[in-house]
Formats: structure tokens, C-alpha cells, sequence
């Protein structure tokens, strides 16, 4: 399958892996309402793909991304955050104020691929939030993070409030979004924001050899499901909800992959996984299901 | 607006921040009934304050709170919890057992202003577990921490059972409790439940250093509304919940406080936020809301 | 009371604690049906046991537990995870297909003495996924730990996408789940998965130094709410929940436990504490519920 091109940002296959590439280098990537609904069919994209089997997310130039592009456009319509502010906020109508940002962290939430950041410099605003919804973060010496909103009167969006505390703990989480404060590479890692720190022209190989780490050697359609069912456990209530899911998934796939992968280990050879997200995955659960916008 | 006095803590302003100080040095700053209705009407009092950015507490003499003073008063009635035995436990009349410490964390959870621990000395029942709901917590070396519910034979209270995992992880917050034990400053800074450690003099000047990174070009409604964003996120199920929320909070934000920031952005100039909780908290959420007792 | 005895695995008395060592030595303590069985039975067991105050899980020989035992017998049928495959997996009797591993780790959820992991050896699958419900990991610079089941074309079991995350936070439990890969004691260390880690011939003595922590002068009872309130909360929405429960519990203690911990802190001698679960858990609260499977 041919990638579809865009025009802010680009997808280029490496093997099993597609990195795709914020690409505005002249605004350091700001991310504006093209940039969102790209991002939305780009991921999209990704996910029918049989031929991608993880994802690498990075910014073109200098920057990862500058966060909302703060200067009014004919799209954005004078609110630069694309917001239609006129509509009855309660009302059936006000999924038109459905945060972009937010649309795409839900997005990348329901992905059946592994998600890698690959931060290469300046990440605020949306630029922060949306990394958050992704797997693992590698980052360049040189990268900048900010959840500067507080600095501009505005609010974490993107769904942030619900993914920062659980990748860096809630005092880390309210220090960052209370201060609005820029931090470095260091802070980052220490918080365990970054799973890896590199050299920036390692960044990207760097990112790409811990995405080879999830595909080499597993089963695509078991990386899938345990990716979602990290996720959508993350808020779980109890661990029975677990339990109702994974006993299900369990016998689904004892007789799929895992039927080649417990004969292969008996046969002492490499196992061959044929199934492949989407197509493939276990129909007990539906993994494309979203609570409602209301 | 002055601020109001009390027998058992007291206010004091510093520019943006008001100190807050428990103030019963002779007995290590124990808490009492009366102490505990004295916060509850100091938190409401600095939270209608729109002098007030941020909240300092920490504890006169050497002490921070030696927790529940467990000598027989008048007003405990031979129950030194505070609490009346004899009502029946489920029925209406319930809210008169309602832990008085756990009313204090659920105010503490509700302010729309970063509340900073400054951790000078002993910290142990309800003087450790009131600390949690705080947003940021600043330590003396000679701070001490016990959760020694154990040790006296009686329960994790002050909501501490949801908030203290939540800070520390499962297993820490599984070892302080089992076990009852004081930990010392460098313990407390290991298990993530000190943001900073700092000399004994030089701890109320690092604690308001923190406080005014939350308070310094900041905007006062964004802030609050950041801190309740992250607080209210921490249990909810799904990242929808949070999409909801700040897709609203963002439309109304972006015509007040937000509109302000993007334009002295575009000026390049400092903004001037006039807004300020709780008066101009968005409407599009009631932030004084709060599950009912039952 | 004398301890029952079982094909699998043994149970051996330490003063107030008891060792289950994991004893099929010839197979790495892989796990098995009967396993399972004995497993859940022997749980039940100690929970009854008021001579028992906490519990040690190890293996015997070089490893921990080795996983599901990857060769078909008479009682598996052919389907090695245990499961009956023929079952509709929504109808009623979907719960003969309940994972094993999960049933072992929802019981330990519920247990009210602590349980500390001494992880000897390798320990995957099964063997990795059942440490997580216990209250802390104490692990030998020989232990080896591996969420394999990406690597067999099988998912997370035993409700680990539930207690992973909150044990290590998501970044590292997605990488652990995705990769499959075996980690060292080291990464087991920075990643919080262990609380101490010892070398092999310390690691008994490790264990049982942390379990008795939690016996020597600590309530039972007070040590059994605690860890379940923990637990319990780790998913609540609001800490409200945790109000309503610590507030009744605290009343209830305080006629119990806490009535003579706080007369012993007065009289200045050690307390004594005759209560023991689970016959004198506090009634306000129902410690052995669990939502339905279904």
C-alpha cells in the first residue's frame, strides 16, 4: 500500500516502521487546523497499513512543534485555537468545539501500532500534549518541552490532565502545568517524561531501534492488544475489569498467534506470525470503541 | 480583604502568598477539632481571596503536626478521633462520623490555588496524610514523615488511601502503611514525596520560591483551572472524561484570559491578566462540586 | 491450626510468617492447573489462619516460576493456557474460561496479610504477572523477569494490564509489554518493579527481614485495612470513596484496636492487640467483595 501525502506533514516507510514527520519548519512545526486533521487521517492511515508495524513521530528542522500556530488564519477564523465559540457549549452542536488537539490524543489512544516520539527540539503547547498520548518518548539533549498554557491563559488540552500524571506522577504534573514552565532534557528524563536521552544526530536512530525492540520477534497482533489493554486499564476501576478482558483475549488468540508461538517454542524454532492489525485482532472486544462525545 | 484570625493557626500574607501556620508549638502543632474546623474556614477564606495566589503551610516551633492529639478533651468527648461512636453508620445521620481530616483533604482538593507544604519538622497521622492533597510538597532535612496508623492500631485516613499511591506508587504507599514507620527527608526525596529538600532555614524560602514559579506571569484562572484539571483526571476511567472537560474549559478560556495571552503574545508584550478565582472561573464547570457523602 | 499440604508447592511456618515456596523445581516452578488450584487454596488457607500474620512467596531451586507449563497434559486437553476454547465466550458459562493466573492474582488482591514476593530466579509469564499483586518485591541479582507473552503470540494475563502501570508507571509497562523482553535485576530496581534487592544467598533473610516490619508491633487488623484500602482505592474515581470507607472504618477501629493503641500511647507502654483477620475486620466494610465476573 502506497502512504498518503500531505501537506503538513510527511510519512516515509523505513522496513516495518513509518516515521512520520511534522513538517512546517518555517513555523517550527505549529501545529494548526490542517496539521490536526492530517494528523487524524495520517493515523488513520498507519493503522490499516498492514505494512507498518510502529510509528516514529518527529519534527522536520529545529523543532518538534511550536504548539498552536497563535497567528489568526482564514481557517482558524480569528479564535486561533479553531474554536467555534459561538455554539451552545452544552448542545448537540458542540462537538464543533471538540478540542483538535484531543482529537488527535484520543486518536493515537486507539492505536493498534506502537507510537515513538522522537523529540527532536522545541515541543510546547499541543506540541507537549500530544507526545503524551504516544508510547515512549526518545529525546535529543537539545529538546524543550512546555505546558505553557498557564503563561497564556488557557488550559492543558489534548486530554493532558488525564495522560501527564500517569507518565510523570501528579506533583511533576502540577509543577509543570501550574508554572507553565520550559524544561530541559535532564528534567525531562529525571520526571521519566523520556525513556531515552540521545545525542542529537542519534535521535533518530535511537528512536527507531527501540520501535524495531517492539516488532522484531512479537507478534503483531499480541503488541496490539497489550498495548490497548495498558490504556484502557490505566483508568480501570478494578482489576476484575482486566480479568473480564484478558480471559477473553486469552482463548481468542490461544487458538491464533499463540497457537503458532507455543508450537514454534515446543518445535524450538522461530515462531511465524501471519496476523496482523487490524484485520487480525481478537473480535471479544471491540478496540476501536470510544466513550461518546457529549 | 483582611484576613481572618484563629485560636489553633495563623494567616499571614507575603505579597501574591498568604502562610499559613499551624500554631499550637507547645504541643507539636497537634490537630484537635477545633483545628480541623479552623482550616476548613482558613481554606474557604483564602480561596474567596483574590489577594491570595498561593497557600503556604507549615508548622510553628519545631514540629510540623504531630497528628490527632490524643489526649481526652471536652470537645473529642473521651474519643480522641473526634468521631460519635453511637451513631448508626449507614444511616443519614452518617455525615456526623465523617472523618475530620478527610474533610480537610476534599477542601484542600477543591482550592483554586497551588498549595505548597512546607515540611519543617515531625509530620505523623493526619499531619503526614494532609499533606498529600497539597500540590507540591518542600522539606526540611529535619522533616519526618509517619503514616503510623498501624503502630496505634487504626486506618489510613484523610482520604489517604486514594491520594498517598498516587503520589509515591503502589509499593512505597503499600510499605509506609504496612509498616507505620517514620522516614526520614531523604526517603521522603527518594519516593518522589518531596518535590525539594532544603536546610531548615532555608525551607520557607524555598517553599515560597516554588509558589511564586505558579504564581509569576502566570494567569490566576489558568492556574486553578490546570490544578483541579489534573486533581478531578487522576481517578477518572477514560481520557474522554478529560476531553470533555477541556474542550469546554478551552472555548471559554480563549475569550477571557486566553484571548489576553495570544494577543500580548502576538504584541510581544507581557500579558495583564485581570481574572481571578474564583469569581472568573469558567462556568462551563462547577468547580466547587464534590460527590455526596452517603 | 496445622497448614494443608500440597502437590505443588509448600508451606512452611517462620514464627508469624509463612514461606510458599513454588515446588516443581525439575520444571523452573512452571505453573500449572494445579498450580492454579493449589495456589488459590493455599491463599484461602493463610487468609483463615490467624497464626499467620504475613507471606513469603519464593520458588525452589534456580528459578521463580518459569510460566504457564508450555506442554499439553491430560488436565489442560491440549489448550496449555488451561482454557476451554469451545465455551461461548459471552453466554454463561464463559467462566470456565477465566484465566488462571487472574483468579491467583484477584485473590491475592483480596488477601488481608501482606505478601511479599522473594523472586529467586526467572520468573516470566505467569511467574512474572502473579508477583504484581503482592505488596512488595524483594528480587535476587539473579532474578530475571519477562512479560513474554508479545514474544508467543499470546497478551497480558492475570489482570497485569490493571496492576502493571500502577506498579511502574505506563512508559516502562508498555516497553516491558511490547518488547516481551527478559530484564535484569537492575532494571527491575530503576524501573520501582523491586523494592530491595539482595544477593542470592540474603534473599530469604531480605524478605522476611520486610515482612516482619509489617507483624512487629503493628495492629493485624489495622495492617489488613490498610493494605485493602490501598488496593482498593488504587482505581476509586474521587477520593471520596475513600472518605466514605475511612471514616466508617475509623470509628469502628477506634472502639477496637485504636481504643487500646491510643490507651497504650497515654500509659506510655507497648500496645496489645488481640484482634486478627479475618474474623475481627471492622463489619462496616465487606473485605471479601469483588465485582461479578461476567
Amino acid at each position: 500500500m502506497s502512504l498518503p501525502e500531505f501537506e503538513t506533514l510527511t510519512l516515509e516507510r523505513d522496513g516495518p516502521l513509518t516515521v512520520m514527520t511534522l513538517n512546517r519548519p518555517e513555523r517550527l512545526n505549529a501545529f494548526s487546523v490542517t496539521m490536526a486533521r492530517e494528523l487524524l487521517a495520517a493515523f488513520d492511515a498507519l493503522d490499516a497499513d498492514r505494512g507498518t508495524r510502529a510509528v516514529i513521530v518527529t519534527g522536520a528542522g529545529r523543532g518538534f512543534c511550536a504548539g498552536m500556530d497563535l497567528v489568526p488564519t482564514e481557517e482558524t477564523g480569528g479564535n486561533v485555537f479553531g474554536l467555534d465559540a459561538s455554539v451552545d457549549l452544552e448542545g448537540p452542536e458542540s462537538a464543533r468545539i471538540r478540542d483538535l488537539g484531543g482529537q488527535v490524543t484520543l486518536r493515537i489512544f486507539r492505536m493498534t501500532k506502537p507510537v515513538v516520539a522522537a523529540l527532536n527540539g522545541v515541543a510546547v503547547g499541543v506540541g507537549a500534549t500530544m507526545t503524551l498520548a504516544m508510547d515512549a518518548r526518545v529525546i535529543s539533549t537539545k529538546a524543550r518541552l512546555g505546558f505553557v498554557f498557564a503563561k497564556i491563559g488557557v488550559c492543558l488540552e489534548a486530554c493532558s490532565s488525564w495522560f501527564l500524571p500517569r507518565l510523570v506522577g501528579m506533583q511533576t504534573a502540577l509543577d509543570w502545568a501550574m508554572s507553565g514552565e520550559i524544561v530541559d532534557a535532564e528534567a525531562m528524563r529525571k520526571a521519566g517524561y523520556a525513556a531515552e536521552v540521545a545525542e542529537p544526530e542519534a535521535l533518530l536512530a535511537t528512536a527507531k531501534a527501540r520501535a524495531l525492540r517492539y516488532v522484531e520477534g512479537t507478534s503483531p497482533v499480541s503488541v496490539a492488544v497489550n498495548r490497548q489493554m495498558l490504556w484502557r486499564m490505566a483508568g480501570a476501576a478494578h482489576p476484575m475489569e482486566a480479568h473480564r478482558l484478558d480471559s477473553r483475549v486469552m482463548v481468542a488468540l490461544s487458538q491464533a498467534d499463540g497457537h503458532e508461538g507455543v508450537t514454534a517454542f515446543a518445535e524450538k524454532r522461530a515462531p511465524v506470525f501471519a496476523d496482523a492489525p487490524p484485520e487480525d485482532l481478537p473480535e471479544v472486544f471491540d478496540w476501536r470503541a470510544e466513550p461518546p462525545w457529549r
